[in-house]
């Protein structure tokens, strides 16, 4: 699939999918492919960043994230086609997996 | 000095002692000790967030945190007495040397 900006009906299509796949509460909210992640601790919330931290530079494709001790906020967006894109619901499956494992 | 929420004139003189050792710009904001810093790149962001990581961990005073690519904006507080202490400006200066030595 190119890399483009997906349609309103991709997106709801998408979000379904990942949200199915992943038993998780993705949403999206202000254009953002949004969740919040607790962890056990300080420990284990950075543990996970850093393991996404690895993946998403490999990828070239970056999170927009907040953490607050063993809270991680995530909001992921393609800056270069404004807007939500494949490569965001891949890298929201990717860290659903991070912090599952965690 | 015991943990306590600083005073409004102890926070005054300690930021600018830290802003003046430092040379840097940190402020008070929404009564939280803040500053964003930037870097080169992701790999050079996450690289400063680990090295702070680890030394907070240590501390047991975390930083709150919000990242995106290149950027790390930064509010500490003590939640444990609802202010700024001492703590937060040990921990500012401390993420401030990391900031330089990437």
């Amino acid at each position: 699939m190119a890399h483009r900006k997906l349609e309103p009906h991709e997106i709801e299509q998408a979000l379904s999918q990942l949200n199915a796949e992943t038993s998780q509460d993705w949403v999206v909210e202000n254009e953002k492919l949004s969740k919040t992640f607790k962890f056990k601790d300080f420990q284990h919330a950075f543990g996970f960043m850093t393991m996404c931290a690895i993946y998403a530079e490999k990828q070239d494709h970056h999170p927009e994230w907040f953490n607050v001790y063993n809270k991680v906020s995530i909001q992921l967006t393609s800056h270069d086609v404004s807007g939500i894109s494949q490569k965001d619901f891949d890298l929201a499956k990717k860290m659903t997996a991070f912090a599952l494992s965690v």
